[in-house]
């Protein structure tokens, strides 16, 4: 047998999984402070469920990874956590809605490998069903600032709304036709540049008039009402669309760090109103953090009973994992604290160690009786912080050797003052 | 597209996924305290790997979801959290030893299904690689009560060590042959009683003689002395297994709630040495809800490198939810505490509930605009505690309406009024 993970899976070892843990259990807390519940569906469905019209589409499908179980029903893991939900909301009619979760899980994609795309990852997803008011966008955007506040890191959230685009486009005299083009070329313009844009619009035979008006709207400078206003000039009415995006504003008065971006659409098709993305400030990671919409057709589609509003997005666990990286985030090894050396006396030692563990710390001892040097050796390996020497000499006077591994520091302590030591 | 789940598997909606969640976190917590370490392993593995000699066997195979990637590979859902602990251990030669891992998530097996058997379900394991001292068992023991004390649960844990088994029933006239399966049906001692017990002793031709003698020995009283005592008299010398047995229980000084069981084997044949598994005490729930032991051979053979001590148990979590249930325990809806009420007038009630969430406030609004009857629903359907009324008079007055969903009661408060009494 070859020792071989599968193309495109990962390992976790501890020094990763115990970031990774932290990373999850923040954001947790902060859906559930914003009244989400979390929700878990299976890794695997049914496949005519993944492969509904208004489910993933064919690109994903082209992705999945399908197995049929003992009974030869056709089964595939899931590609994403929205499906998933939609079935679940389906599935169970008695739910108050709106229905507020989140949920944290692997989803599999069978695509080609390439430089930080796996066949397994991560999505944590929040969304809101069944309200079709700006005040569950505005709740995504803030939760998602939340998220980023509670670890430390500095996002400016990018804000439009698909309706206004469409709008706005419809207004500069990009047929209609053209306009799903225009926007997924729009869409690319902080990455590739204002000139390729300009060249690919005309590409895709936008009249020249219509591509200058374009790039100037979505190139505009100013405050967000500012740029809110200009726009309004150019439409030269209210529309459903600018109503939308000044109502998302209204629920996010005093917020910080959210911009109108007019240029922003989001590739998928199924956003039908608001759409948003997170990018990390001064940040290398050029990658969006979060991002997600407005989804109003694709759930009661794909459940076949017309329109259910929608609303929500995901953080992105592997950039935030970047992010964390470049800002020095160090990952520990353990969250041992403490690791009890035995001088050929283990049994007189577990009690110590238990002591330990019953006042709080996390403590571990040898197993294997080595000899010191190699059990300091274990101990800087996991980077355990403080060893206890608790030769039969310490034990003697009621005492053990607590050494600091960073100073090398050592003093000759009761195992109550190395608790209160340690307990710092 | 009929709206159905694959056979076998379930949702966890927020109320089981919110317990669930709650005994994942406070199990992690003591295996942090013991020094053990998170280890996150794919979903899937490559076939080869999990249908090794040595992994799981024949069994176990038949049960397997296969499937395969792009590129033919052949993969498989893993079926369980051992065998992919080998793997990476025999991946990564760097790994400073005793490795001391936990890991929690879910594992596939394409079974027929029964009640209480489900085709994906959780396991959590607990496994010390690298350690030949009874010290890492008497770990796994620790640990494993810590974790029924951290949940309330009062368990008693059944010992005994294989090679001792062996051993006694060779002394009592069992041949080789007829070992294992005498051991099987020994295990069966307390779901069976003693009578069908001897009856399949003699069917599997074991000579009466020897029966008489094994159920003497499997049936004896006595406290964990006594009956170590009384074998030690049966075998007339120390031996292998008696030895570690007696360092077992030297290094469970002073635990209360561990019992020598002389008749237990646990069914697998990977064990070598010791075994244990965990009873709920003054429970209908008859399952275990943990169990283990040691298995010496099957990493190391696995890996094609010899012997590599390994000792390990998992805890039960569906035996666990149902003793949870049994003990009354509640399952909350939501972890939400406030549910803020405007009337007609949402921007001026968003800024307090997000002072509420500021404060620590789990808290959330209605996004829907109903009426107050209608919020009050979505509140009781939730079991959201508390209800912030926030119309326009109240706000007039600088205040809100709090109302206690038990109770009823209602009362006119300050913002941070209200936030002092939910903070209690």
């Amino acid at each position: 047998m070859e020792l071989q993970l599968p193309k495109g899976v990962r390992d976790f070892p501890p020094e990763e999984k115990l970031l990774r843990d932290e990373l999850v259990g923040a954001l947790k807390s902060v859906f559930e402070r914003y009244g989400f519940n979390p929700l878990e569906t299976p890794m695997f469905e049914r496949f005519d469920v993944l492969g509904a019209k208004y489910a993933g589409g064919a690109e994903i499908l082209k992705e999945t990874f399908r197995f049929k179980d003992r009974g030869g029903r056709d089964l595939a893991l899931r590609y994403d956590l929205t499906v998933p939900l939609a079935r679940f909301v389906g599935m169970n009619p008695q739910l108050k809605l709106p229905f507020k979760r989140y949920a944290v899980g692997r989803v599999f994609r069978d695509g080609p490998i390439k430089l930080g795309r796996y066949r397994e990852f991560y999505q944590y997803d929040a969304d809101v069903v069944g309200s079709s008011s700006m005040l569950a966008d505005a709740e995504c955007v803030r939760v998602a600032l939340a998220g980023f506040r509670a670890l430390g890191i500095p996002v400016t959230i990018n804000v439009n709304n698909r309706k206004l685009l469409e709008e706005l486009l419809a207004k500069g005299g990009v047929k209609k036709s053209k306009a799903i083009e225009a926007m997924l070329v729009l869409d690319k313009i902080k990455k590739v540049g204002l000139g390729e844009v300009k060249k690919e619009l005309k590409e895709k035979g936008i009249p020249e008039k219509s591509v200058d008006f374009i790039v100037t709207l979505s190139t505009q400078k100013g405050n967000n009402n500012e740029k809110i206003g200009k726009v309004k000039e150019f439409l030269g009415k209210e529309t459903e669309g600018l109503q939308e995006l000044e109502g998302l504003f209204s629920y996010l008065e005093g917020v910080e760090d959210v911009e109108y971006d007019p240029a922003l659409s989001r590739g998928l098709t199924y956003y039908t109103g608001t759409v948003f993305e997170g990018f990390v400030q001064g940040s290398t990671v050029t990658s969006s953090v979060c991002g997600g919409g407005r989804y109003d057709q694709m759930v009661g589609e794909l459940l076949g009973r017309g329109e259910l509003p929608a609303v929500g997005f995901s953080f992105g666990l592997e950039p935030i994992m970047d992010v964390l990286a470049e800002r020095g985030r160090e990952k520990a090894k353990t969250l041992t604290k403490a690791y009890v050396i035995p001088i050929r006396n283990a049994q007189e030692c577990v009690p110590i160690v238990e002591r330990l563990r019953d006042a709080g710390v996390n403590a571990e001892m040898d197993l294997n009786g080595r000899a010191i040097s190699k059990n300091l050796d274990y101990a800087n390996a996991y980077s355990i912080p403080y060893v206890l020497i608790c030769g039969p000499k310490e034990l003697e006077q009621g005492k053990v050797k607590l050494k600091v591994m960073a100073s090398g520091e050592e003093s000759l302590v009761t195992v109550d003052e190395a608790i209160e030591k340690l307990n710092v």
